[in-house]
C-alpha cells in the first residue's frame, strides 16, 4: 500500500467530526479483530499461549472486553487498571499484574481477585508475605539479564543494567529457592527488555536467555516454570518506510529457541505469553484533530485543536506519527518513505510545523513536515496512536483530555469514553472550602 | 545555607505524612508571600508594574487567591484556566489570556469577562474579530524576535525563530496598524522567549528587543503601548551551586533598559509586567513521598509511592530536583554544589536511583544520587515542585495524582486539593453502557 490505512472514507470522517466535534480518538474494532487473530495464528503451535493485553496501553474496557472476547487476557500495572480489567470481564489468573515499586494494598487486591502476582524484586518476596500473610500459590518474577543481554540495546529502555526492572539472574535463583521451600507451588518467569522493536532478532536474544534460565532453574533447582512471558515490546511502524513485524517470522524465532533450548531441558510444555500492547491496537487507533489556524512566521505552521494533553508521544520523545489530511493525497509514499515518489504520483505539498495549543514549544505533532496544502477546517488524521496515546493525556494549562470513539464490525461508531469537561477538571478541589477561605494576609 | 529550605521540622512532618497519607504536596504560604512582596518590592520603582501570576505553574484557587491578596493578576492559557482565576477573585483586565491556537469559544469567554486577550499570530485578528462580532477595545501581540534575539539562546524554548509563538517584527507593525485603523485604542506588548532562565542578562536582551519595538511602533504608527509585558522565564535553582535570580538585579537591568530605550522614545509611562510562575510559588512546594522499597540489583534503588504520575519534570526533561530524607543529613552542601564539603561536615552517603511505580524507565526522581542512607518507612522531600509540578501530572499506567497541602502562616495545616480517587480515574467512562455492550464476535 502506498498510504496508512484508515477505515472510513473522508465523507464519513467529516460527518463524524461534525457529529461529536474534534478532537477524538477512533479505534477500529474489525482492524483490532483481525490483528490480534493473526497474531494468536502465529502463535498457534505453541501449547496454552496466552497473549495478556497491556492494559496501559489502551485502558478503554470497551477495547478490553473485545480483546477478552479474542481470548486475551489483561497485563495491569496499578490497582486501577486491576479493577478496569475486572470491570471489562477478565479475572483471575487472566490478568497478570507486572508492577513495580508496587503498594501494599495492590498486592493485597490483586491475590484476592487470584490475579497472578510478578513480583519486580527479590525484596517483595517478604514485602508480599507480609502483605498477605503467606505467599500465593502461583508466583512470578521479572528477569533483569543486565549485561548479559550484550547486543542489540533497545532505544527507549536502554540498557538492561541501567533499567530500574527485574532481578538479576542470581536473584532469580535465590528467588525461586527461597519461594520453592516457603510452598509456592506453581511459577512463570518474565522479562521486558525492548520497547517498540521492529527487529525479530532482538526477541530471540530475549528468548534464548530467558529460556536459558528456566532450563537452569529446573537443572539447578528442580523448579519448572508453567509459563514463561516475553513481556511486549514489538513494535509498529511509525515511520514511512518501516516494515511492521512480520508475527510468523517472530513465531518462528521464538519456535526455534523452545527447540534448541528448552526441548533439551524437558520444558517443551511450558506454556509461552506475550504482553503486549503497542501492536495489538496502535496501528488501529487515530486521533481526529481540526486544523483552525495556520500561522507564517519563520516557518508554516499549522494548529489544530488537539494537544500534547491528548497525545504526548511527540512532545515527549520527539515520536514519529504520520499525519494525513482528510480527503487529500498523501505526498509521502508510505513503503518507500520518500516524498518523491509521492510527488511522481503527481502529489503537491507543503512543509509545515503541525501544532496543538500547550505553551510548550514541544508541542508539536509533526516537525518539518511535507502535507498537502491544508486549510483552516481541515481535519488531520494522527495515525498509530491506539496505544500510548489518550492513556497518556495530561491536564497541565488546564488542558481537557478528549473522548474516544469505537467504528464496530457492523459499521456503526459508539463513544466509549466522553471527553472531559470543566467539572472533570474541578473534581479534587472543594470550592466550598475556598469561599470559605481567607487569604487576607494578618501580616 | 548549606542546606535546601524545608518549613516543617522532622517530627512536624512525619505527623503530616500520618494524618494525610503520601504522596502529597505542602505549599509553604509564608515562603510565597515573602518571594512575592520582596518580587514586586524590587519592581516598585516602576509606575503601575504588575505581576500576571502564570496560572499553569500552579493552577490552585486557593494558592492563586493568596497571590491575588498580593496584588497579583493571572496569566491563564485555556478556557478552564480562566474560569480558575475567576473562581479566586481575579477578574477583568487583572487576567492575561496568553494562549496559542486558541479555539473561538475561549476568545469569545475571556472578552466577556473583560480579560486581556494577548494574540499569538497576525491571523488571529480577523479570527477574533469574526468570534466576536468586533475588535475589542483593548488588545495585545505576542512578539517572536526570531534571530533578532541571536545570544542566549535559551536551553528550553531553543531558538525563537524555531519556536511556534508569536509574530515576526515585520507583523508586529502590521498588526498594530491593522487595530489601529479597526479602532482598538489601548494596546499591550508581550514576548517571551526563555524558561527556567538564572542569567540576568538574557532578560536585559530581551527588554532591549522589545522596547525598541515599542519605541518604533510610536514613531512610525503613532501607536503607544499602554504595557509591556516581559513574559516569564525567570529560573530558579533547582541544582546545587546555583545562586536564585536577585530580584535587584533584575530590576536594575530592565531599569537600564527603560532609561536607555523607553524614555528617549517618550514612552516612560509604559507600564512593565511579567507573568512568572516558576519563581513565585516553585521553591515553596513540594512532592512529599514515602519510601516503600528498595533493590539491589546493577545500582541501588529506592523505590517511592509518589511516580512521574505526580511530578513529570524529571522523567520528561531529566530535570534536576533536590531529594532530601526527612531527618537525616543531607550529603550536599547546597552552596558548593559539593558533596565533598558535605562529607567534611561529617555526613554519611550513598548513591542511589530514586524511582517511581511507572512502567517507564525514566520514571526516576533522581538517577545516581548521593543520599543518605535511605530505610523503608523514610520520607523523601523533593523539592523545587511547587511549579509544573502536581500542575503537569497524568494518569498513565492508571496512576492517581496526589492531593495538595498548604501550610499556612499561622502553623496550621490545610488540605486545599485532595488526592484522585478509582472513581475519579473512570468518570469519563459510562459501565452501564459496557455491561451492555455486546463484545461477542458476529464473525
Amino acid at each position: 500500500m502506498s498510504g496508512k490505512y484508515f477505515p472510513l472514507s473522508p465523507e464519513e470522517l467529516s460527518r463524524l467530526a461534525e457529529r461529536y466535534g474534534t478532537p477524538f480518538y477512533l479505534y477500529d474494532e474489525r482492524g483490532i479483530r483481525e490483528n490480534i487473530r493473526r497474531f494468536q495464528a502465529a502463535f498457534s503451535g505453541f501449547p496454552g499461549f496466552k497473549e495478556f493485553f497491556a492494559v496501559k496501553a489502551c485502558p478503554n474496557p470497551f477495547i478490553l472486553k473485545i480483546l477478552a472476547d479474542e481470548g486475551c487476557g489483561a497485563d495491569c500495572s496499578s490497582l486501577p487498571e486491576l479493577i478496569l480489567a475486572e470491570k471489562s470481564g477478565i479475572t483471575g489468573e487472566n490478568v497478570m499484574f507486572s508492577s513495580n515499586e508496587t503498594p501494599e494494598k495492590e498486592y493485597i487486591y490483586a491475590n484476592l481477585k487470584g490475579n497472578i502476582l510478578n513480583l519486580d524484586d527479590i525484596t517483595h518476596i517478604p514485602f508480599v508475605e507480609k502483605a498477605l500473610g503467606a505467599l500465593p500459590e502461583v508466583i512470578s518474577f521479572r528477569y533483569n539479564p543486565g549485561p548479559l543481554k550484550s547486543s542489540g540495546v533497545n532505544a527507549i529502555i536502554g540498557k538492561p543494567e541501567e533499567a530500574k526492572y527485574g532481578l538479576t539472574r542470581g536473584q532469580m535463583f535465590e528467588a525461586y529457592r527461597i519461594c520453592r521451600d516457603k510452598g509456592v507451588r506453581r511459577f512463570g518467569l518474565h522479562t521486558m527488555v525492548a520497547s517498540n522493536e521492529l527487529d525479530t532478532a532482538c526477541f530471540a536474544e530475549t528468548a534464548s536467555l530467558v529460556f536459558a534460565l528456566a532450563a537452569d532453574l529446573r537443572r539447578q533447582l528442580g523448579v519448572t516454570v508453567e509459563w514463561i512471558d516475553l513481556g511486549g515490546g514489538v513494535g509498529i511502524p511509525y515511520k514511512p518506510g518501516q516494515q511492521a513485524v512480520d508475527y510468523a517470522e517472530l513465531a518462528a524465532r521464538v519456535q526455534a529457541q523452545v527447540d534448541a533450548v528448552l526441548v533439551p531441558a524437558g520444558l517443551d510444555a511450558v506454556k509461552i505469553c506475550w504482553e503486549c500492547g503497542r501492536p495489538v491496537t496502535g496501528p488501529y487507533g487515530w486521533l481526529v484533530t481540526r486544523a483552525i489556524h495556520e500561522k507564517h512566521i519563520y516557518r508554516e505552521y499549522i494548529g489544530v485543536d488537539a494537544s500534547m494533553a491528548d497525545l504526548m508521544r511527540p512532545g515527549m520523545y520527539g515520536a514519529y506519527h504520520h499525519v494525513t489530511v482528510n480527503g487529500k493525497p498523501d505526498p509521502t509514499d508510505w513503503d518507500s518513505g520518500s516524498v518523491k515518489a509521492g510527488l511522481e504520483a503527481g502529489r503537491d505539498y507543503r512543509v509545515y510545523d503541525v501544532v496543538g495549543s500547550l505553551c510548550e514549544n514541544c508541542d508539536k505533532f509533526a516537525v518539518q513536515r511535507p502535507l498537502p496544502p491544508v486549510e483552516t477546517g481541515d481535519l488531520l488524521i494522527i495515525h498509530d496512536a491506539g496505544a500510548h496515546g489518550r492513556a497518556m493525556g495530561f491536564n497541565y494549562n488546564g488542558k481537557l483530555r478528549c473522548g474516544e470513539l469505537l467504528l464496530r464490525t457492523g459499521g456503526e461508531v459508539m463513544e466509549i469514553r466522553r471527553q472531559e469537561t470543566v467539572d472533570d477538571y474541578f473534581s479534587t478541589l472543594d470550592f466550598r472550602a475556598l469561599s470559605l477561605f481567607n487569604a487576607k494576609s494578618s501580616e
